[in-house]
């Protein structure tokens, strides 16, 4: 796909994401992947652990949302800190391109309950990355764990929206939205 | 041991916790558990999926929360009617008895990836549990979601802190300080 920038991870994510589409995750090895990307299985290994991890590509995400908060303005609450992050996030990883992979990516997961496994586990890395960077910022620790979970909230609802819809809205467009929409509901979460 | 009942799912859930201690995770079998607790290997998958599945006993906690939501006086704020989840779950699971137990679980999840990544997985069924719960009693999606991601929070506390825990505290008494504290944590997190 000429999308696909040539280097090997990519490619190698790409060819596992037609393959388990194609003839199901587990009836696809390391090999074939390899094959279809045209690279060797050694090769694949040197990019990612096993099978289960071609479709989670290593810690870009947790890195850009732990550099996003720690990037945000000095006097912003810990939830906007949380926006700013996924801003970065928008503009370098979740990008229009991406779209269309992230999408067929998110069906496959939610077909396979080894993958929705490790995607469950990469959640709480993402958790712990942004309650991380909020200490940092000398956010106390409860108030980063929960804006962390909140934050992950608004994440997940804005990568939802944003790999369903056909139309052209950015990803940190539908993230600003969410990150108002998940403050007003923690407001109600403590009212009757 | 003396303390635990005679049925057939507690004495392989504590043979396995057992054998995970004394040879690890990857060195046991589910054949290894069930001899270890005086059981057959169909007896086993009559209780259990899998060799992971022997730790996370069923859906007792996320059938408890649900339960303990739905049972909250109708003039709950949504974060009350997890409080009140929370102290069903002291009385009917994590009763004294069984802090031993679960302290030792929880160091055994600790020390293998697979383990953890059930356990991500089933922190997301208990969040999914208190969500539908909370949107049964009429609260809005967005708010039940973002109060079962808080509620999750302070259970997680609430359980890290009992569990280690030698003294004598209740797990309803820890469990309804982490709600507090969360609910303090909230406020603050879009504050600066």
């Amino acid at each position: 796909m000429a999308r696909w920038q040539p280097d090997a991870s990519r490619r190698l994510a790409q060819a596992a994401l037609d393959l388990f589409e194609e003839r199901g995750y587990e009836n696809t090895t390391v090999i074939d992947i390899a094959e279809r990307a045209g690279l060797t299985k050694s090769t694949f290994f040197r990019h990612y652990a096993d099978k289960r991890e071609v479709l989670f590509g290593g810690e870009t995400l947790t890195r850009l949302l732990a550099a996003g908060i720690a990037a945000a303005p000095a006097t912003a609450a810990p939830l906007d800190a949380i926006g700013h992050a996924l801003d970065v996030v928008g503009r370098e990883a979740f990008t229009p391109d991406l779209r269309e992979f992230r999408a067929r990516r998110r069906a496959v997961i939610a077909a396979n309950r080894e993958l929705q496994e490790r995607e469950a586990l990469k959640g709480l890395a993402v958790i712990a990355s942004m309650t991380g960077a909020l200490r940092q910022r000398g956010v106390p620790d409860l108030t980063a764990r929960a804006t962390a979970e909140l934050g992950a909230l608004a994440l997940q609802i804005a990568y939802e929206r944003w790999s369903d819809v056909t139309g052209g809205e950015e990803f940190s467009d539908v993230a600003r939205r969410a990150v108002g929409e998940v403050r007003a509901a923690m407001a109600s979460s403590d009212a009757n």
